[in-house]
């Protein structure tokens, strides 16, 4: 998966907001406005005023089977490269994979080739299986199915994209539910890695809320 | 599908609302009370008086392609039957088809067999290669793959089951665009039954968003 | 203030909806559903589950003071008796005091007459301010001012009337914070009323949210 | 009232959340991009697209009428001056007016002095009772009154503060149903000031929302 921060809003935005509560202006250094966000947003359970900050990333590569919890966090703004509009790509690629389940053997060029489209697993069988489920959604789209109706056999592996907007209480939300030892493997993977892209100076927001394997 | 409205608020709490903007009571005959929402709710556009109303819907057997879409929804609550935890039931289920995608040739009772847990669709191809997905996932289960990665090999057919819960005034977004002819095949038919279920005396909230061939 | 629950979603349909998750049913007995519900929706965080039970409340009598805080929740829904509609109410009273703040002495007529509109306090000086605010509206719509100006002259003491509607997930969270000894006097009183009027056997889903003196 | 933009998301990030979807990139020329986005967004009502663009206002000095029915707008995240911290502000003021409602007149001092604090109106009438209300607010303040009590004489007209995070969908909702004639003078204005303020280039985004008297 590839992930990438587009755009954030200005963390004073934020210090802005918890000072306008108490008619006082922004702090005077980084550091305390940091102390005085912690202590009014997460102490003191005032979150909405962290709503102010919004992240837009855009990720890229990660299964429609991590889709299908990342659209569950229903405050965030998703578009998302659309099955509908776009299986059509896999029109002019040769078969992944000729014979059935039992018989055939994955090797890597195989993988290489299919790696464009699914993602693949630590699991030999599981990836054998992803491959000859991909190879039964390029049959369909070869013989001529439209995308309405081939997007039925697509694998969940199946790679996707999109813009994803979420602000800073959201979040914290999804960052504590799903870097979780809890969560799916590829869940975590994308939490850690939107918590790694954060702007530096807006991390501490987010630190008590990440699991950490030690705690 | 099979959809089945399991609650709904009642429909005067809405009357109630309404009267409520104006200190006014609920209106004395049913007639009366259901022009006034059309007029205040749709008409006028104060949209929020029908937010009182919810409707909470037992969805099972639509595929998880739709779901997909479904989850799109966010204003509404959806608690889904998880693949992580759920997957073990094909565990003990024989190969629903032994052979390579082009040299088999799927019959009735294969189809029965595999209609138990995806979706199919009018089309022969795609059929085949449904249950040929559904083969491969059936077989890393019982290679013994965890569920959490077996699961990357689903086809988006597999059939899913939920409870659902959404306001009237986002239902009515809902089936706005779901019932329109652009939409998914099975989504589109999802909100038909949505629409055919809903009480009686509720219907006329949704009428003018239902979208008609004939228009 | 006085606090009618209206309708509730009956609890088992949280009950199915934890069930759904797992591919389970409901549990078969009360007391199990409660603490499954409790486990999973409380301490294990898929506090999603109980999103599907709603609850219709109608809240009289508080203060518009009250209802700048309650709106703030912004996951619920509320129709509120309007100003700009109902002011005129006021037309026919007679004058609520006639003399100049430092020169009056509010007695118990007076006071009575005035809570027909207006929440009084334990203090006698902000009674006399209240009820002298309240004289200044009044006299506003005498003179004919309309509406939509006279009501730049309410005193935030003016009562009002609304139907809140709100699911679980959300109720805990105000019950939360405005069960707080920190939160306003009266938005804690009615904080403590909405949790007296939910239907007995849902009190457990709030009961570790609601803040105890003696903690 | 004094409105500013304080930050906003840049347009370019919906026009690449309209070409995800379609696994298209960004528009290669401004036009283009702006075309797409009233096509796909408004026209298609494919509206989540633009629930990327998020704008983060810091509003001054409207009213808490105004503040009342802004706080409706619930697809927002609003932080404000608080009464129950801020009314100590009033201590040191002399007092407003002295004498009864029915025997003084306001002259241009006094109401210089009051709209430090309160929004007047075109009204003199209405005027003197909003002043009139502001001394009750002051007295109650210089006798003592705890600022939890105290605000229960607040008049409505009293000014306010507040930074306010909304995006584009939202918005579009917010200036169709309050620059509408039907609207209260005081948030019609500022849904008219909001529009202003926007950046140039996210205008066309907004102006068929907006009620414009000749149509």
């Amino acid at each position: 998966m590839k992930i990438k921060l587009l755009h954030s809003t200005p963390l004073h935005i934020a210090d802005m907001a918890i000072g306008k509560c108490w008619n006082k202006g922004c702090m005077q250094t980084e550091e305390k406005a940091q102390e005085r966000m912690d202590r009014v947003a997460n102490k003191n359970k005032h979150a909405s005023t962290i709503e102010h900050l919004n992240y837009n990333f855009n990720i890229d590569g990660i299964s429609r089977a991590c889709l299908q919890e990342l659209a569950r966090h229903r405050i965030a703004s998703l578009s998302v490269k659309s099955s509908r509009y776009t299986l059509k790509e896999l029109k002019n690629e040769d078969a992944f994979v000729n014979e059935a389940l039992s018989r055939y053997i994955l090797d890597d060029e195989m993988k290489q080739r299919a790696q464009k489209y699914v993602v693949l697993t630590e699991y030999e069988d599981v990836n054998a299986s992803i491959v000859l489920g991909l190879e039964c959604l390029r049959w369909c789209i070869v013989q001529g199915a439209s995308n309405d109706f081939a997007k039925y056999t697509l694998p969940e592996a199946y790679k996707t994209s999109l813009i994803w907007s979420i602000n800073a209480r959201s979040l914290q939300n999804f960052l504590e539910l799903r870097t979780n030892k809890a969560a799916l493997w590829e869940i975590r993977k994308l939490a850690n890695e939107i918590y790694d892209k954060l702007p530096q100076e807006h991390k501490f927001l987010f630190s008590e809320k990440i699991y950490k394997e030690e705690k």
